[in-house]
């Protein structure tokens, strides 16, 4: 295998954070995240946000900041709205309805769902015969790599705001969602027009773990027992600290994911010079080219993908995607491959 | 602060696992645990258990290993049944119950309950207007720092297929159990009496990560759902199956249970000759001595520990941990403070 | 008001029906549905379903049977597969997602879904970050008023075979589908294709009241537990025994539920006869025409009604419910009084 | 058979109550408890509580009440405190963990828990380690048939206002407790006292029912929502309503009571007589005397009651019930037998 491109979490982790675990290695402190690190890593996020009273809170994945936020929101009648392809709608083997709530599904255009259909279910849900819609449901970036705007995002926040929902965000990518050519939202716009998002240190140089940020007052009290019943609340809340403070002490988090979107901007270039097609304009570090089969079979031998979907004509949308750990030369190879099983 | 003896959670990382992190930082790997350190962890774990059959899995803490193990072997109106004082009964926010299912406890004896306690709860739950156990919760070793024996647990195992229940054992702190001087049980033993348990390694040198074992047949299939949709899925898998792979690719994991002994069987002999007496024979690396408060409030400038209750007479019980980590020195010192205390 | 046909659970309950109270009301029974009654009319409905080994249990409601049911019937990550208007799916507030589960909802075509949607669901969820369809739940009477032919049960029932899916079917509005002129299906031909269904009372006849039939040997154990959990274990379990025994001992369920199709008969051709449109073909005792606004307006004033929703050019689908215990002096009149009406 | 004293709904139900049904059968009503006979009952439930502000709902059973209520009192890490033989916590196959909540019991005394109990159960929840105890379960009458003095209600109450905690309720035999000769609280005193509670229909000459009484108005909002996801919403709510109307419009509920007092009374000095001994003092309508097992052999014949638990030297305790339809002539052939059979 020369080199795998199927998702972001193939990687270890980066050598800034491998050596502030050295470094601590040896310091006592105390459990459950209420050690120096996590609080300085704190510190620091809610610097970058200017929230100076957001509470952040780190665990050890997507699917339990998601679940444990969700949960944490909603009465037992209460929904939260998502996209058809949401994360926690698709892909969490049913976790939020684990907690016992029903979620509502939109249809969504290029992995995004907009205020007008959010303004839709809400209108249709007007008795106690149906679950009560509390909560929306957003990833930035997306599912298919796309990002919201501005824009969009103040007009699903406007929506949330008259209809009585909570707004909260899944960033497990949200570092190649804020650095891509096309982003016109900082981490501070996000935190203002949500109460509640998750920023992804997987995907983004750390070994493991998510930080939760919740801006809403309302979302604070207690907020540590839903994370202990959820078994979200480690013992050495430490380890994901540690990382996230490099990540956050400077702009270690932002670099990262340059470089991720950098990769992804040269792959695109290079595709796109060969007349390759995508399944959706390619925006952060996810990548939907269409191949035909037979060029597909012949990279899968030597290069990690997911094939997406079978296309007409045999065809077949693959998704390639870059990271902080991407080499410019496995792009570069990638793309020479490709190149010459095109002219065979 | 001198040292804290707070708990066995309050250090770092061993050396061998942060090399180890070090060493293969660079590699790609497949998610989900599927990795092939993850696969090697298992292996070396499945090799000291002689259990070519047990699947094993990592996942980021104790309660998420006791709510997802105990979930996946309960129907929705069977119980568990623990001691009363167990981890799953009163040190996990309810996460039992937030799966659904009622936890029956049993008054304990230092720490621990037996088979006539067990056939007791059996024996009064008779009909569909009462829950129906299902499983039997211990730690080993127990919250008071005690173990079971051979025979303890061959009794417990027995009365367990009498009435059909599973049997599991939370081994947060197995490491110490195994490795102490009283320890008739062996890891084989431990596998062959019941049909699941997990490996601490957070308390025994790892940053973070246990290993759920899953003995019986009956309790693999589809456990892996059961992961997913409990958060537990870690998506760098080899986070914790890299570690795993140091503490059991030969001996780590009980060098560095047998150290943590060491070091609280010398605080014992230290505080024996100066007649402390203690709450239970001390066993493992939990040490409950009682002191006067008047020391107690002397030792806390200088170390960290618990209080764990008042007694008469102007006396509490404090609890001491010992860990892999703990130097001699910091024994020594706390030995000497007490007895300088003493003296006074 | 001169009648409502809002629905058919506006009504009060049968003479017959109730002199079986009054007759029973002196005497001692057991309690929790292990009385006399209850177990003769368990056996009157096995012998009409030729099911002499089906289990039948008796609930005060249509959600509680739903939810007891599909939760007797799923391991925590196991969905149910529904029409997307299904009654759990829209009209349950959540009720099968407050149990844990999800519901994958089919898109459906006159409120019914077919073997290939059911397929399509089984083939998309491959892994275990997916949660894992286990039942298909259908209505029969649909939310429309529709009804499953016996090809169309029966190629449903052989794509649950395939996938090893249970067949559930909710039959609050079984009777009218049972003896509709349309219907190819008999109580015999139902049970020997689900795996569970149950059979409403409250909508046909009873003062409330459903009965849960079991046909799958693998559903019975241990329900009377899932019943008592839910609250839906009653305690004078009589108080509906009598009653399905009332319904069952001869022909008065279906001589019932022929009663309101008869009505409804009569309101169609009535109706048709005044060139009026109707959204699905109207089949059991639920009809939907299409009137002009000011028609509805007008007719409300002295009709109850459903107003279904909006539709173009200043029309609208309403619903009219007729029941056992509609007049045939209040269809003519509603009849006269459209007809009136359009003449203005 | 000759009687059975076994329990309180082994009977049938009212005469009143039956014609009310009757008289009402041919009426159309709006449904899902919306309907006239409901509205009126609840007004009628308000006057004798003199609370014009209290919610009503009529429901099927106690579990059903007791789950809803407590459901919707409770977020996910909160406890309910409950006496450790009370009947959510042994009877009710654990619907309130299903819920996903822990029960935390107090040992009682005569099946009663006092104010210092529910406050020791406070100091020991104190970190986010723990579940958060949030409501108190009480029953009125107990398990054993005693009832809360006026004093012991207020010193409960005042120590749930302390701490926080909302003081529930269930009044599946409230009748017999406020019309005991003891009795020293009024229906109005209890309302004033708790925050909620049900009063206990199918006990008390109802046909099923019970009715939830909401008085703290942080518990109103969406009530009807937590029905209807539990399946307690009836579809034909008038069923319970009507029930309630009677029992409630004169003073029907407390007349029956009364008579199951008076049939209590008159076992209770019989008993006395023969120097019969009780487990507890006889108070309402359960009776628990010691009676030799030679004895209980020989009126099992005869009678239907429940044995209790075993004693030493050859007795053992047995439950007897008295209710609303006791006919005095089956206590005085029961006390005549008592008497044969002792003379033997």
């Amino acid at each position: 295998m020369k080199y795998s491109f199927y998702d972001d979490y193939s990687e270890g982790v980066h050598t800034q954070i491998l050596d502030a675990l050295l470094e601590t290695s040896k310091v006592q402190t105390i459990g459950y995240g209420n050690d120096q690190f996590s609080k300085s890593a704190a510190d620091s996020i809610r610097k970058h946000l200017k929230e100076p009273n957001a509470a952040v809170y780190f665990v050890s994945g997507g699917t339990q900041a998601n679940l444990t936020v969700l949960n944490s929101m909603l009465k037992p009648y209460e929904s939260v709205i998502s996209p058809e392809n949401g994360h926690i709608a698709v892909h969490e083997t049913g976790a939020i309805e684990a907690t016992g709530h029903k979620i509502n599904t939109i249809a969504c255009q290029d992995g995004k769902i907009f205020a007008d259909g959010i303004e839709r279910v809400c209108d249709e849900h007007i008795d106690e015969h149906m679950v009560k819609p509390r909560v929306v449901f957003i990833s930035q970036s997306t599912e298919l790599g796309t990002i919201y705007s501005k824009k969009e995002l103040e007009d699903i926040a406007a929506v949330c705001k008259k209809h009585d929902l909570y707004l909260y965000l899944d960033g497990a990518r949200l570092g190649s969602a804020l650095t891509c050519t096309e982003a016109d939202l900082t981490l501070e716009d996000i935190s203002s027009l949500v109460d509640a998002f998750y920023i992804g240190g997987t995907k983004n140089g750390a070994l493991f773990g998510e930080a939760i940020v919740l801006v809403n007052d309302e979302l604070k009290k207690d907020f540590r027992f839903y994370l202990k019943q959820r078994g979200a609340l480690l013992a050495k809340g430490r380890a994901v600290g540690i990382q996230f403070h490099e990540l956050f002490k400077d702009r270690l988090f932002w670099d990262l994911a340059e470089h991720a979107n950098k990769m992804a901007v040269r792959l695109t270039e290079g595709l796109r010079e060969m007349k390759v097609q995508f399944m959706t304009e390619p925006t952060t570090n996810q990548l939907f080219p269409i191949f035909p089969d037979a060029l597909i079979n012949h990279l899968q031998k030597d290069y990690g993908f997911h094939v997406w979907s079978k296309e007409e004509e045999g065809n077949s949308i693959i998704r390639l995607v870059t990271s902080w750990a991407t080499p410019e030369s496995a792009v570069e190879t990638f793309l020479s491959d490709v190149s010459a099983t095109q002219k065979l």
